[in-house]
């Protein structure tokens, strides 16, 4: 199944169920209008959701209608906790070697996780209004998905079975803030705005074969400014959805509709590029002895956009964002 | 005005407004049935709460009840965010010098703060469930404000006046898991399990003169298995609620109903006691040469409650809570 939720006055937004092909929507505000409601209430309500997607992809439904993504708030415009990984090494090896740094402790055992604010998401297509260019403001480029209730200390197979939805999401970072928090060792806060969310969230059966060995596989196209800036791969993951999951669960219960990132996408080989700026500038760093790529500017774009093969886009649909300048 | 969460099958409580004399209490569904429903309509209930909390200390309302604090969850059992600073500088001071570390940069200028879950907050009574008692289990007693709805980028006085509610916490800390966090950099995941709360939250006229200069003038009193553990006062923070809340909202927007807290209360003066067992066990180490106090086993009793005046407790009622072994 696809998800999406509209514009709505409610702050969890309206949900409806996303035609196959992306081109059709339908309410189902009779089985769940909201996706937190479908998530709390899932073995409720699958087999009727299930059942109204059949409807929709057959065209037999009452009451469909185009959709449109724009209109779009994030799938789940808030959440019970946003639980970030770091679960791609090649992007944090990246940034110690630049940096002379010590590879954190036990980097290739344990998640590196965050915790982020998950109360005031944005959606594919909203402006990202923040005060200060010189805050260093950047993208990444993540998937991530959606859990049903986990338990204090599951395993990482069983977590992995708690996953409901996939997403794709874009973790806004502000880089001339990161440093200072990560030194303090309480972790990022002012350095992590509000996050993005591509419109559609899908079942892991949607992905086929692309949903395997706990990771989305699929290649993650970034855009800035129309310019190509990479196009790595979400298999090359060093820890898999499960295991991202029970690190996050290790002394908590997970409510249903928590999100676990992945962390930025970042593959080893060179020309794959990057999802994030800071990354691009510590290859240069590493390659060329200098950094020459610029954090954004007021009214810069990012476009992302998650493909299943060359010329084959994924069902998340493609965030697309720029940014204001924020004014009190 | 006085309010608390009574159990209830709906994940955010039933909403009682409490007497003055903390023995009484009504239920005010017909104006909010939650208090994070009450904190987003903030400016069109406070008028009518107002009214039934007179007839409620009158006792001229219909339906008033005997007021149970065992039968409370958390204020809020859920909220938007969770942001816990550290604004006992004594304390971190302590921290450090005990264990030969430099100060975090900026310390004295800049708050400390980390992003905690907030979905699932513990009740003033409930039992703690956690695995292991290696993971050195620790209560903190703290002070924290809940916020109405903050804008990104508030100075810090307009911030004080963004706070609604006062509330008593005690944020559970497990100690052997708090350094590698630290060292990652990206800060409290599975260091910081659910939080617990007293039982009443309070509108800060509650307090008279003992909220001044935006911090809580009372001393917590806390006590483990019985014995007398400290008595520390709120009003040598170092940093006040609106810097702490500006902190937070440096990058964001706050929603309404998010809480800030003030860290684990400490004073200068040795003879105050701590509230919490890091912060006794590094004072053992620098006055004394070596760590003598254990951390937490099963079963162990935590009790913090805060007085006004010698004799005089405040408005929040208690914590008292137990540790019990969480089994899966």
């Amino acid at each position: 199944m696809k998800f999406a939720s509209l514009k709505s006055e409610h702050k969890d937004g309206r949900l409806v169920l996303v035609s196959r092909d992306g081109t059709q929507a339908l309410e189902v505000a009779d089985i769940a209008p909201h996706l937190i409601d479908a998530l709390e209430r899932w073995d409720a309500v699958q087999q009727p959701l299930q059942s109204a997607y059949e409807s929709l992809n057959a065209g037999r439904a009452a009451g469909i209608f185009a959709f449109d993504p724009t209109q779009c708030v994030a799938p789940l415009p808030r959440s019970p906790q946003w639980l970030d990984g770091s679960a791609f090494l090649n992007h944090s090896n990246l940034m110690d070697k630049a940096f002379n740094k010590p590879p954190p402790p036990l980097v290739e055992t344990v998640p590196m996780m965050y915790q982020g604010a998950s109360d005031d998401f944005l959606g594919p297509h909203d402006a990202v209004a923040l005060p200060r260019v010189e805050d260093g403001i950047d993208f990444e480029g993540e998937f991530g998905v959606i859990t049903g209730p986990v338990p204090m200390g599951v395993d990482a197979a069983s977590a992995l079975a708690c996953v409901r939805l996939l997403v794709q999401i874009n973790d806004w970072s502000l880089r001339a803030l990161g440093p200072h928090e990560m030194k303090t060792g309480f972790g990022f806060l002012q350095a992590k705005p509000s996050t993005a969310f591509a419109p559609v969230a899908v079942t892991p059966d949607e992905l086929g074969d692309a949903w395997r060995d706990g990771r989305v596989q699929m290649q993650l196209h970034v855009q800035w400014n129309g310019q190509r800036f990479g196009e790595p791969h979400g298999g090359e993951m060093n820890f898999h959805f499960g295991q991202l999951i029970a690190h996050a669960a290790r002394t908590r219960r997970l409510s249903a509709g928590c999100i676990v990132g992945s962390g930025t996408v970042s593959n080893s080989v060179r020309s794959a590029g990057s999802a994030c700026i800071a990354e691009r500038r510590v290859i240069e760093l590493i390659d060329q002895g200098e950094i020459k790529t610029p954090f954004m500017q007021f009214g810069d774009k990012v476009r992302m956009e998650a493909f299943l093969a060359e010329g084959v886009p994924g069902p998340f649909g493609y965030i697309e964002q720029h940014i204001a300048e924020y004014r009190p």
